[in-house]
């Protein structure tokens, strides 16, 4: 998925400009012609762009409207997703129209009401980041001070015997000449990583990334004042190769060259967006001096192109645990010369996107005992304070993610993200007010809520027949379908869908939700076992991912998703995995806590406890109503 | 100069024996056809090959005497260096005859007496090598021991937090399955190196090399045992683009990619040497898991491709001076995966060789004051004890190494090393008992010796007329020469020469060597005034570099190179830049001792010591006979 392409020959090439009229302001963007509408309008600031299917006319779901501007005929799939009224009125899929000449566009939905994984409580500590700059004024060197001209610089920095690449020191003698001994060095705690002409202190920036299994959230950093310049986020590159963990590992296992084949589509994705996000900004690559990256135990892997096959079957053994720091430059063709870095995983199953998660909270320092919940295929469970943390991975399924529900979809305009009881009828929202395609996560738990409230569901899971049914709820049932596969709810009828076929939600679906809560809720309960704690004394209850922030808590609550009588004190945590890799980046010392971290928390394998299987089937049934 | 041509691909091709005699024993090779006798010959362990042409046919040296074999007519550089009796009686150039067949050659003098910079007192220390071994047979993972892989290894070596490359990471979870979790891991004090499949711990291999402007010295090294099992050297490559450091510097500084030129042939050079330590010794190159480097600061400059170019103008700073580990893979197409080593500098013209010279003597250690002395183009001197050591560069110009001298030359075949004064006349030998074809650095300074002994050059070096000598030397003037240069001593005539051509001694030949002398006993005056001490106080004087290993004692104190008190405490230490990155390579502490040595030793920079200025003026003179 190259969305983000980046010209690099700009040389003889046309320029074109695209003004971008969004929420009530007009941006204009300077473009190469040949480029998509899409990316135009990608180049504007605070843009997100959806990237559900990579800019390939498939997904129907980057409409805009062209105010101005000569424009190409449209393209098949634009006349399949467009109504010839819309075609009329001017709207067309920005990825299918290159730009030839200037063009004024307004753009609506296209991303507004999209959802992207990058909302967090923002990074609060102490800006110390972990890649510093300092300008120094050197003394010129003479008989009485012959020190070398690495010696004279590293004299004037606080390391002691810091690494300096051979690149560096080749390239420091004229550049310290040409410079007049004025120059700004950059380095970590335990390397000098660049010498630059002059004083450029002022420009340190950074990119955080968190490597979600479907999605990728980057962030653009000023590393000097903490401030997040820029976010994007995009889905997983790799995702044709599998949806969860455990498909893509087999995937990597196929034969020669299959994990190369991710770990490069992964790299380029990441280098993508970090191209995208400096030339948005209008920085210089060559100012971005950290990449740090969070994410699950497999998706490093995939990235550093470390197999990954151990973590797939009993005993799942990793390859690595440890945080990383490494040049780009071990990367083939990488685009930018800046640090990698990454922060440690616990265990196969609970990586670093959820060690990110434990040092956003800041639970790895709280008297209290506080319980992390992320959501996601697999779902990740800490819990304790400072004295000690446990954590466990159980495997929930991805059906809060959309996946193995019959029309189940992730967080895309278009998709059902919320339902309540109305009157007569279930009331549904669709991210974007888009005409519904589908149900997301948080759409599944609202909407298996208020089947249980209503009674259409018993506790057991099962659909209730008709005459099972009080009169008060006997309405809904008029959207209840029975077709081949047993009963189902009608969400939407295909006349109302943007698909064009019926939006259900089936016997099948309720089956998958049970499953996966009852891994999370039995995953909770087997913490506090192994803490000998009890449900009471939690004090905070953080809930991470993409996923928890749009979940409503009363719904979650209602499925017995998370125990009710944690409710209250139950708080969206938003993006921490994300927050996490932005806290190393601007932080020196959150990076080393991370070791710490990983120190603190036991990891408690939950395949082989009889306890939580104990509680997995107990917990398979909902909360009676 | 890729004499040590290495066949890669030896697929179809025909292989013959050649059988060498040499020294009473006979040794079987097997070469492929094409490839020269020459390097069929210095195939053979401790054959030392001089390769002062490169095996061109240029210098004639590699005569030998073919005993049975089909062979091609001889060449024309055979016919110019071999008498028709010679070739008669099937001598040849080994450079000049390709191996099509076996061969049973003879070989005398082709290399047994060239002077090669091996030499030295070895290393005595305990063995701790630099890069250790250790067989681990690991648990095997379970349900609770769930470890990453690379985990389990780091568990049981003894490092806190080694760095581990990535392409480490990416091999260690198959190898480890593949090898049962029986593995040997390699490793240095801060780095995992490498990881391989059941126990190879007795294969430990090391390369300690040292880097001569001049000359380059190889050994092979056994760094679990200290043994040394190899040794080979050669002329430094980069000598046709300038005989010293300057002329070297210089044409690093002439324009774009003259510094990567030096660069690419001495690392060439460098890995050739490697390439051809392990084939002879049937080494695999993966066992060879160090190279250590020694040379003077500008060599190592070059060999990393940093800029040299502030070292040759005052006030002489470099770019480096601290030492270097570097994964060999910093170098494009190096041919050997292993860590390079290079030891620290202590100023531009006060090397890594001179840092090994002081380990290897020990002076750091020693309580009674010592002066080491190493002569080359610079006149490296050391002074000092375990308290405080001080040192200094002399520019001695290259008198002693055979340049700038009229019928110079280094110590190759042919050359006259020594001269003694006989009966009537001056008794020259040449090394390998050659035909005169010049003079290098002992022989030089022998002649010197008996000229001002016999009277006929007096105490200010000028060549004394036929009436102002006694008769009993009379007799020696029959050897005197007078040209259009001023006088001048025959020391063999064309008649009698290798080249066709008199061997001379001039008039300005004795004013260079005067020059060169005057700079290293001002030096050696310098320190002594620096650190207040008197040459009385002297316990020991080390004679460093493959020069001080063949001059004599006592020319060089008749000539007053060394003050005469102290010849009774002279004694010839060897390569001990060669020893110091032997020593290195096979103890981790002694590397770790060349930063104290470092430390401990200020530098003395002469150019500007008002005190060395009067004493280079005193010093001109000679001793008085």
């Amino acid at each position: 998925m190259r969305l983000y392409g980046v010209i690099e020959d700009i040389g003889e090439r046309k320029m074109s400009t695209v003004k971008v009229s969004h929420g009530g302001t007009i941006s204009s963007v300077e473009v190469e012609d040949g480029v998509s509408l899409l990316e135009a309008v990608s180049r504007v600031k605070d843009m997100h762009v959806d990237a559900s299917c990579g800019g390939r006319g498939t997904c129907g779901k980057c409409k805009v409207k062209i105010l101005k501007g000569d424009l190409s005929q449209p393209s098949g799939s634009e006349t399949r997703f467009l109504s010839n009224k819309e075609l009329e009125n001017g709207y067309r899929l920005a990825c299918m129209v290159p730009v030839t000449g200037n063009i004024d566009v307004l753009v609506n939905g296209i991303n507004a009401h999209s959802r992207i994984l990058t909302e967090h409580n923002g990074f609060s500590g102490k800006v110390n980041p972990i890649i510093k700059k300092k300008y120094l004024v050197l003394p010129e060197p003479s008989l009485g001070d012959q020190r070398s001209d690495l010696s004279r610089i590293l004299g004037s920095i606080p390391l002691n015997n810091p690494l300096v690449s051979l690149s560096l020191r080749q390239k420091i003698p004229t550049l310290l000449r040409n410079a007049g001994y004025s120059i700004t060095a950059v380095f970590s705690s335990d390397s000098l990583i660049s010498v630059e002409e002059g004083n450029t202190e002022n420009l340190n920036y950074g990119i955080a990334i968190d490597i979600g299994t479907t999605t990728i959230a980057a962030y653009l950093l000023d590393t000097n004042t903490g401030e997040i310049l820029d976010t994007i986020s995009g889905l997983n590159s790799q995702k044709v190769f599998g949806a969860d963990v455990i498909s893509r590992i087999e995937y990597s296992m196929q034969g020669t060259g299959k994990l190369e084949l991710l770990q490069n589509k992964i790299v380029t994705q990441v280098s993508d967006l970090c191209i995208f996000l400096t030339d948005r900004n209008n920085i210089s690559r060559e100012n971005i001096y950290s990449i740090t990256l969070a994410g699950n135990t497999t998706m490093l892997h995939l990235f550093y192109g470390i197999d990954p096959a151990g973590i797939a079957v009993a005993p799942f053994i990793p390859g690595f645990l440890g945080a990383m720091d490494l040049s780009s430059s071990a990367f083939k063709d990488f685009p930018l010369t800046c640090t990698i870095y990454s922060l440690p995983s616990i265990s196969g199953y609970v990586g670093a996107d959820i060690v990110a998660g434990i040092l956003a909270t800041r639970m790895h320092e709280r008297e209290e005992l506080s319980l992390l919940l992320d959501v996601g295929t697999n779902g990740e469970i800490v819990f304790g304070n400072k004295e000690k943390l446990y954590c466990c991975s159980t495997a929930a399924g991805p059906a809060f993610e959309g996946a193995h529900i019959s029309c189940g979809l992730g967080g895309i305009a278009g998709a059902v993200d919320s339902a309540v009881l109305a009157d007569d009828h279930i009331k549904c929202t669709t991210i974007g007010n888009e005409k519904a395609i589908g149900i997301c996560g948080s759409g599944i738990i609202d909407i298996v809520a208020v089947l249980l409230k209503s009674g259409l569901v018993e506790f057991t899971g099962r659909i209730r027949d008709v005459d099972e049914v009080e009169d008060s709820t006997a309405i809904l049932l008029k959207k209840l379908k029975i077709d081949r596969d047993g009963p189902a709810f009608m969400i939407a009828k295909a006349s109302e869908t943007g698909t064009g076929e019926d939006v259900v939600f089936t016997q099948g679906d309720i089956r998958e939700v049970q499953l996966a809560k009852a891994a999370i809720s039995a995953g909770i309960f087997s913490l506090l076992n192994e803490a000998g704690r009890s449900l009471s004394e939690i004090d905070h209850v953080f809930i991470a991912g993409g996923f928890g922030s749009y979940l409503s808590r009363e719904s979650a609550a209602a499925i017995g998703l998370i125990p009710s009588e944690l409710l209250d004190r139950t708080e969206y945590a938003g993006n921490t995995a994300g927050l996490g890799a932005i806290t190393c980046s601007l932080s020196e010392e959150s990076f080393k806590d991370c070791k710490k971290i990983t120190e603190l928390t036991e990891y408690v394998e939950l395949s082989s406890d009889s306890f939580f299987n104990m509680k997995y089937m107990e917990e398979m049934v909902f909360p009676e109503y």
